[in-house]
């Protein structure tokens, strides 16, 4: 069983740390959250099956480093925001798993941060990632996975078409279901209604199969309701906006070579997901129905973690460690 | 480039070779096959961008190890036949990848020999991998990696249909095309018709992702024409055999935990390759039209190259190397 301290205890944190016990691959012996309304808490309020005894620690500064194997961190979209936490658990030289979308591809946005965690991970024998489903596997492993098999690759591109009906009502309103036009570009300009890690995984695949990137932009647009819907957040008038498209576009000589195509919208018939690696041969991967985002990211967080923590010492990405499957408690591998 | 010793050179290794050329991703130094019609010959016969220097040599005895990075071996599916060959490029700290069907999962049939070369690589620092589309990723690999967003495994389900029609007359005799039953039956009886390999996928999945098996079987039988079919064989009236269709199954307390079913016919309608991962989610994945068998196990050979060299020393499966990707010739990673 290996032994976690988990920090940032949000909805995600949460449900990893409830599926790692359910599980049986772990269990937490610390967690962390600076929130001040966490700080005292017992944790078993929050993971049933956690040990009776943790309470929900402020800061790093007061965790027991002997008893923790690996951490998860699940704090933030921003890989700066997450850095003095990343620094405070490399400096220890633990292995670190985090949902940080920037992290996937940490030198897209942050080039001097991400070498200085590499040189402190290699320093102090620490390891490094960022993962999840998307960013960290459907739009960048996954590609990248499938061209395995390539003798020659002209382009990739990914959709992920979600029907939001029955997420979460949070995540509804994420996607701006229900806004008028005016409202949908008020909550654009704020940044909120953003889904973080196109362009992460964008360069995740120039990179690793070698296609150069000249330009590359990222557009976001409201999808209208083109009937009358119903949904958590109230109904939703033929007109009105159902979610949102977002495209992120790479560009060699002209040419489009990086198409990565994001949709979640109340009442969206048939979803799925798709890679398509075009070349030699041309491989079309469908995933119809699409996979399941909430489960989904907190498995490959459990998933990754043995992986992780066998790696070498550095900053990874999903294309440098041991590719992570289904652990199962107690199986010897 | 990599500097490459390639042994076997059947039409697969021939392919292989023209492959690594034309892509720039390495090129070879030293070429063996025991085929006494062939020692001596000039490579570039058949790989027309060889350096025009090399011959065919009838032996590993005669190479010279120094200018040698790794070494590809396509001799035979049978581990025991290759396991000189394999003991020989061990010894001298070589990394290997081979599409010997048996390597991807040797501890099937050949437990103490696949100790044994454990043994040797880590004693003497090689590498040894057994690849190719299937076995190697279709029906192991990739299953695993889609199993990476599963929170729970109860089983799964690998299929792949191919239309034999547009492959090379060999392959269509080698499926039994235009064959009457009691041909197909004394083909299956010599052993000359099996796909060898579903035996290995099933264990690997069965593996990695814990998923316990009392007893397993394997089935192969014919696939009837249902019309008058063309082949390069020669007409197919309707009643005679169009291909074959071979399936193994895994079953734990008498439940079926894993199911693999491999089928190649002329005139198959809606080819397609089919992974589904039984579970949380349950996860289908779908590659209609399939994987284009020849061309994708000569890029997964070449595109685990790097990975293998530069893996820890010892006996490898796809499930412990980092993952493969295209690799481009001149891109730093």
């Amino acid at each position: 069983m290996l032994r976690i301290l988990h920090v940032g205890l949000g909805p995600l944190g949460i449900r990893i740390l409830n599926d790692l016990h359910e599980r049986e691959v772990g269990h937490v012996v610390a967690a962390v959250d600076n929130a001040p309304a966490l700080a005292g808490q017992y944790l078993h309020q929050y993971v049933p099956k956690a040990s009776p005894a943790i309470r929900i620690q402020h800061s790093l500064e007061t965790v027991d480093w002997s008893v923790v194997d690996l951490a998860i961190v699940t704090t933030s979209s921003d890989l700066a925001k997450c850095a003095d936490t990343f620094r405070h658990l490399l400096s220890k030289g633990k292995a670190v798993v985090s949902t940080c979308e920037e992290l996937v591809y940490p030198w897209l946005r942050h080039v001097a941060l991400a070498e200085e965690l590499e040189e402190l991970a290699k320093r102090s024998g620490g390891r490094l990632l960022g993962t999840g489903v998307n960013p960290g596997y459907l739009m960048d492993a996954l590609p990248a996975f499938v061209s395995s098999v390539s003798k020659s690759v002209r382009g990739v591109a990914c959709y992920r078409v979600q029907d939001a009906s029955a997420r979460r009502i949070p995540f509804q309103q994420k996607i701006g279901a229900g806004l008028d036009d005016a409202g949908f570009a008020a909550k654009v300009r704020e940044g909120t209604l953003r889904h973080v890690g196109l362009g992460e995984s964008l360069h995740f695949i120039a990179h690793y199969l070698g296609l150069p990137i000249e330009r590359w932009e990222e557009d976001i647009e409201p999808v209208h309701a083109t009937r009358d819907l119903q949904s958590g957040v109230g109904a939703i008038p033929r007109g009105r906006i159902a979610g949102v498209r977002q495209v992120a576009k790479g560009y060699f000589d002209e040419r489009e070579v990086v198409h990565l195509e994001f949709q979640a919208a109340i009442g969206q018939h048939d979803p799925y997901d798709r890679v398509l690696v075009e070349g030699e041969p041309r491989v079309d991967v469908v995933i119809p129905g699409g996979v399941h985002g909430d489960i989904a990211t907190s498995s490959i967080v459990i998933n990754t973690l043995p992986r992780v923590l066998e790696a070498k010492p550095g900053l990874h990405t999903m294309a440098t460690i041991a590719p992570p499957f289904f652990v199962r408690a107690g199986t010897k591998r």
